[in-house]
């Protein structure tokens, strides 16, 4: 359907009256607004459930009334389609209105929280009733939802997002809500969550990435105050970056290094004055005192011939740089939106405070997104490839790698216009799709993908994806749930 | 059906002609042949292909005249069932003729094998051709599958297995072949295992402890070789246990701890000679030579005023003991039958070499296998209701608690008994049917469980259940897989 019926649309506002639902266009179009100036789709309504048994009977009228919705938690997945359904013909479904912080279980340090719980809204809240725990935050928005982040597999400053999972409530495209791993036995005095396998088929990982059913809270682990941590942070030249990788590998397979890493390039740093062809590396170092006093020095004997010196930045002696000490409490549980300023600062300018909203402001971004193997050559071959496709297009990209494990890096490219130019917009929208063309024919594999693109990933119509297929009619028959996300139409 | 009817019977003759296809009852009789002494089903025939597109033929078969197959990798499943078959009337499906290691890669340290390779296979292979990786092995039998035990979610010597996988190869109900991961793209000269989450829904966990296909070939994860390794031994009276257990899970939280450890009690560590009501703890210190050194000096200051003397063997030092000598060769990923052969010594008997078979010897062994949360209290609830429970019944239980990370610990519980005595087996049997009602109804939780009792973890009859069985309507219509196998008949 473009629009809903008559009669339905009368049904629906009576079951679902105002803020629950809307159908008022300016809304509409407001809420299609994205900085990556993707098209807008067409749209036919807006719910607004405020709890979990009001996403229940929206999903139980989209199947009477057989129409499509297309969740997001607060709509923030900025540069890989905000709010913006993959396909036409959706209604939106918010899910920030699912705000609740259930329970914080200090011992077993983890979180029961609904989708509308931001990043802010956590770490506020663990700062004032339990500060022994702490988020895995990531660089995005403080009001970024912490379920859809890791729904995405996004990766935080500590750990890989995905892995802070230990238990899902899901509500299925038949109104039933799902509970996960030992989540769905009674509960009683003794600890459920420590245990995210529960027993039987692990299924989490079907409600990541998909359209397979919809999330309205989430068991996340929480990271325990580490006794001490302190901020590494050092340069290399670019020309040094395929041993710096080697080494970089080594140390997590020693033992040495036990969180996530940022590497940073020069469009990426423009905030800390960084030179042309370095390369910023940063960190946290954590555990006991003991401990971070070892690996200080470990760390810096296995790196100081490639990096030069590396500082580490304490409590005590990060004060004077205002963007340090920012990064420092980011990596005590504390988001902040300096990346989205550097973002700004990246294109010469300066961000107001109301253009936070990046789906509002002035300048767009894209995303590119490959899992690069944690090896020098590979890593380089990336970064070679990167360069030549964005010099056909005059654009500089930012890139981080990100190093999760001795295995794998995740690499964040970002490539930014003037979304008051036509041609600039088109000339990025031109680029990126020639980067995910170029970096998939060399064989690089992407870990997320924007709702332009994502058509894409399916290409090889492999066995793999008529599996997902197969489920999907499984557990929605109708298709009700975000339909093409992450899967074949 | 209760056998073949004849037609049925001589086409899959013609097919399968033998080795590959048998209904010998004498066979059949051996198979059924189960250490824990459950009850045989009724088994209508055995398969035995040779390669993967073997297993498609065999599942195409089955779903062509209609039967159901019980697929096992090397059968030694022991105290849970061994090759027994949840339901009645199933043909078993041997794939331990499938047993090619098809690759080894160096720098991202996996091994892509098939369900028959089994420990002793895939350490000699490193040993000779790729000295600097290692297998994260099991104290199960050196000639288990490596497979088998990952996807019913063991736990190795340093990590939970089910996170040693990277990727699976599956046949599916209808015989097409799944890969995982990045593995459904076309593989050019980038590394596609260096990622675990592919693309979309992450799917791997649907096939461990499953009936939703048949796992031929996974991607499995090996440890580099630490620089340096030291086996840390120690002891504690159990009335230490509580503090104990909070400070090895502030020691994992805190970064000081990296690798599983063993705690194990009297019964279970009689081949070391220890006293009435002390646990000994052993496990690997593992990392570059300074972490190591680092590392026995800092967990010896946080341990020593409980548990006394802490011991850690090296290499040079560890020789004058044979079953010391052993156990560190385990953390070298060199597999062992010693905790087989402790087994039983734990009952007073000396095990024959002809009889590490355990299907076939004269003890028999149930098993109780709860996830404890990692917390004192918890822990000392669990071993208080065991032995009430054991007493009752006259049996000294062996067990062993595996802290696997700050959270949890997965417990060993084994009930040995004689096979020759009915009076015996039938009251073990009993004990450990007392022993699983009443850890339940106390809110401890099973990771895994034997076919017998496999029936009682489904019996809260929820929407988790549920939704596996739409997932198993799904990808198997038929129900041709493994009916009953952790899920809803």
């Amino acid at each position: 359907m473009n629009t809903f019926p008559a009669p339905v649309l009368q049904a629906l506002s009576e079951s679902f009256p105002s803020p629950l639902f809307s159908v008022d266009p300016s809304l509409i179009t407001l809420l299609q607004q994205n900085t990556s100036e993707f098209a807008p789709r067409n749209v036919i309504g807006v719910f607004a459930p405020p709890d979990v048994e009001g996403v229940a009977e929206v999903i139980r009228a989209a199947g009477k009334y057989n129409f499509s919705v297309y969740p997001y938690s607060t709509g923030k997945n900025w540069g890989l389609g905000s709010k913006l359904p993959v396909a036409d013909d959706c209604a939106l479904l918010e899910l920030n209105r699912l705000n609740i912080i259930r329970e914080v279980h200090e011992d077993m340090h983890f979180a029961i929280i609904e989708p509308g719980v931001t990043q802010r809204q956590l770490s506020d809240f663990l700062k004032e009733h339990h500060p022994l725990l702490m988020l895995n935050v990531t660089g995005s928005s403080p009001d970024s939802s912490i379920i859809g982040n890791i729904l995405e597999r996004g990766s935080g400053f500590y750990k890989h997002r995905i892995e802070d999972l230990r238990g899902l409530e899901v509500v299925k495209a038949d109104g039933e809500i799902l509970r996960t791993g030992f989540w769905h036995y009674d509960r009683g005095e003794r600890p459920v969550h420590h245990y995210k396998y529960g027993i039987g088929p692990y299924i989490d990982g079907l409600f990541s990435q998909s359209n397979l059913g919809i999330v309205t809270a989430a068991v996340v682990n929480l990271i325990p105050m580490p006794e001490s941590m302190e901020l590494m942070w050092c340069s290399f030249h670019s020309e040094q970056l395929v041993p710096m990788i080697d080494r970089l590998s080594k140390l997590y397979k020693q033992n040495l290094l036990h969180n996530i890493l940022h590497i940073g390039n020069t469009t990426r740093l423009k905030i800390t004055g960084a030179e042309e062809a370095v390369w910023s590396i940063w960190g946290a170092i954590s555990g006991t005192k003991n401990l971070v006093n070892f690996l200080k020095e470990e760390i810096t004997l296995h790196l100081e011939d490639i990096a030069g010196k590396i500082e580490f930045l304490t409590d005590e002696n990060v004060d004077q740089d205002n963007h340090f000490r920012t990064l420092y409490e980011m990596y005590r549980g504390v988001p902040s939106d300096m990346f989205l300023k550097a973002m700004y600062q990246s294109v010469g300018q300066t961000i107001q405070e109301d253009e936070l909203n990046l789906d509002t402001g002035r300048y767009g971004m894209l995303c590119c997104l490959p899992m690069l193997p944690m090896a020098g050559k590979d890593i380089n071959d990336a970064i070679t490839l990167l360069h030549k496709v964005c010099d056909e297009f005059g654009i500089a990209p930012a890139m981080t790698i990100n190093p999760i494990s001795g295995e794998y890096a995740e690499a964040v490219i970002n490539l930014y216009f003037d979304r008051s130019s036509k041609d600039a917009t088109d000339n990025a929208h031109r680029c990126n799709a020639a980067l995910h063309e170029q970096m998939f024919a060399d064989g690089f594999r992407f870990y997320r993908i924007d709702v332009e693109n994502m058509n894409t990933i399916t290409r090889d119509n492999s066995v793999f994806w008529k599996t997902i297929k197969d489920i999907k009619k499984a557990l929605d028959p109708q298709g009700i749930i975000a339909p093409g996300r992450y899967g074949l139409l």
